[in-house]
């Protein structure tokens, strides 16, 4: 069987062939509306314009779900609704069906050159969490602040820890962000704490898993084997974390400013469809978790991480670690079953982070913390200008990247962008 | 000067004179759309009728505000509309006012007797975070759990400390709550967690400041100056706590699935307009906060506070504690200026949690955890069934409620109810 081909010329090294298909909200021109999109190749496909063309049918024949500014309605309707969005959209693109491949007037209407659109936010986030699931992460921190013997916490192997996050500070790609000011205390145990910009910042690579369906009620919990079922799909996601902050502020009730100055995903939300041919083992658990956490088979994915550095020197950038989801000791599911257990509700647009990812090589860490090993050592930025860092300084882009290695083909996130300006001045 | 009255009958125990015109959200009948309106005496006034009827003017003439199923565009317009719709609607339900008095018709399209009408949740409520701003809580705490020489984590004193929670699972008065699953774990060291119904169900006397005003821009702080220009008014809270779930995974990122299964807030905002004659100033701060937490008068409000517990036994509730959040160490301007000071941004509707508010006396205190001191002795429920508990029982009913006693008059939250069903039957 030879492999679906779509109509528009998608090159090799492409993250978005008609095998991908990922949804995103745009706007083609800054004065207009925003609206639904699937990107193929170096195109935005209109979908809001497919809609208007009644290319679609059955239940979607007359949706107005990708006239929304976000993704929440489409993704509430659920699975069904989903897979048959992807069967039409998919077939309409293919090489072969002739609907808009020989139709001028409609492919000048529906596709539009990616690089000329405004992304924005895919979902209205209601809620966000962060999850802690990473063990090669939990590890190195746990080694780094509180000694070997001590590394992981006892509660961290029986269940996926989590907290909450701030939603109204998470923005899209590109969006810059300041260098936050707060409270940072040194190390001298008598010295009182400062006041002053972060000089501790990082990053923390992550995927972020957007949720679907309907809304579930408050005291119904999901259930492990019910859970892939309400994750509509993944984004990239960088929890920018200031560690000087966090540091003093986060006992005993969790990390609260160091995190929510601004946390950035990636635009295209890549479906759980389309990621199925890349489901594969997650590493194994031990202990056997709590039967409400037991799951078998491909319950995680392989999909290829990275982080990438650019100073303002540079003329691209630098990649500084690279990772796999696959390397995730607590997968989505069990964090989605472990979340609602006490019966919290889960609504369409919620954000389930995963934690930073590391792997376990030293080149595979998520995060400046774990890459510096909390500074005691420089992180090389490449021979271009043979900076070094231990963390992000006032100018840095940090870029996340995803991608799936599959069979004739690949599928991939694009990129999580981000760049860090100096801090206000103030008083 | 005599005391402002209503044309409309208010007792002299009555939450709700024309002094206070607390917004809610509700539904005439069940069938009806939600809307706006303030309490006054054992009436609801319909502010979308007022404005059906043009009885606003100026720049809430056409106003759609109060037509909305939550106040969040009310709240969004700012410190002066709101003024302005309270000096409206005082002077329209004034008995020297005639409009409203004299138009019979008028009235029985206006007013709604408030146990007839279903009460919504006030707000949408975008992000939620709950702070811990209580001294005495904090330090009862801290004694509990780490002994009374480490009481006080050395942050604690330099800022309010506060952490992200979850906005999906706040709930409006009345609604009740199953009791969570969760895993717990006992202190044997060597034993194993175990899943079962959480066994010490707390509760925690808060209130909420719901943010008003334009949106701030993410970078953006929010000053210690102009912090209380962006809250529009206060909730009670009962932010519930399963302690054993809590106990088990809070370390280190702090409560999670411990507080997530539900929170419940009181229906009638009361105003920051209706509340200034009760600033008071708060407790000294020692050592002396920050330059960008200092604030000088009467930062802080005289507010009665009071929880009261009703087993299915019992006829009528039997208060456990008496608090004030004149008590709180942290003021919600400071609580507001922290969140903001690296930046993140607020939009309206978001919700400021106190944090437990327990005074300096053991019947002050603010959860059951601290009145029963960790289960070590029990909290009487009264002569009438002389019943007694540590913790929460299921059936148990909580109740919170404020009051402000002025001159000549007294205004107030009403309740904030909650009711503790059995937990889930599970394998
Ligand atoms: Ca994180
Ligand atoms: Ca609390
Ligand atoms: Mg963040
Ligand atoms: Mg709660
Ligand atoms: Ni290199």
């Amino acid at each position: 069987m030879s492999i679906l081909k779509s109509f528009i010329e998608v090159s090799e090294d492409s993250h978005f062939p008609i095998q991908n298909l990922p949804y995103g909200v745009f706007k083609p021109t800054l004065n207009d509306q925003a609206r639904i999109g699937v990107a193929i190749g170096d195109f935005v496909c209109d979908l809001s314009v497919l809609a208007d063309l009644k290319l679609f049918d059955g239940k979607l024949k007359d949706t107005k779900v990708f006239h929304q500014e976000n993704l929440n309605s489409f993704m509430s309707l659920g699975k069904e609704l989903w897979s048959e969005a992807r069967k039409t959209i998919q077939n309409l693109l293919s090489s072969e069906t002739s609907t808009i491949r020989d139709n001028k007037e409609y492919r000048e209407k529906i596709f539009h050159s990616i690089s000329s659109v405004t992304m924005l936010l895919p979902a209205r986030i209601g809620d966000y969490t962060d999850f802690y699931a990473s063990k090669e992460h939990a590890t190195n921190v746990g080694i780094m602040f509180r000694g070997k013997e001590n590394a992981l916490m006892p509660n961290w192997v029986h269940l996926p820890v989590g907290y909450h996050g701030r939603s109204s500070s998470i923005v899209v790609s590109g969006t810059p962000l300041k260098r936050p000011w707060g409270q940072t205390k040194s190390d001298e145990p008598d010295s009182l704490p400062t006041f002053n910009p972060c000089r501790l910042l990082d990053f923390e690579l992550e995927m972020g898993a957007l949720i679907g369906g309907e809304s579930t009620k408050l005291g119904e919990p999901i259930s492990i084997e019910s859970a892939k079922d309400h994750i509509f799909g993944l984004v990239l996601l960088n929890d920018w974390s200031a560690r000087d902050i966090q540091k003093w502020e986060y006992v005993p009730l969790g990390p609260f400013l160091a995190k929510n100055f601004g946390s950035t995903i990636s635009p295209w939300v890549v479906t759980m469809e389309a990621l199925q041919p890349f489901a594969t083992k997650p590493p194994t658990q031990d202990p056997q978790p709590m039967k409400y956490l037991q799951e078998q088979g491909n319950t995680t994915f392989d999909i290829e991480l990275s982080v990438s550095i650019k100073s303002p020197k540079m003329s691209k950038p630098h990649k500084v670690s690279t990772s796999n989801l696959k390397y995730m000791y607590w997968t989505l599911t069990q964090q989605l079953a472990h979340h609602t257990v006490n019966g919290c509700n889960m609504n369409a647009g919620d954000l389930l982070g995963t934690g930073t990812i590391s792997g376990p090589t030293e080149d595979s860490y998520g995060s400046m913390l774990e890459l510096s090993w909390k500074g005691s050592k420089v992180v090389s930025l490449g021979t271009e200008t043979n900076e070094e860092r231990k963390f992000i300084q006032d100018g840095d882009s940090v870029i996340l990247s995803g991608l799936c290695k599959g069979n004739g083909y690949q599928i991939g996130f694009g990129n999580c962008e981000g760049t860090i300006l100096p801090a206000d001045k103030r008083q």
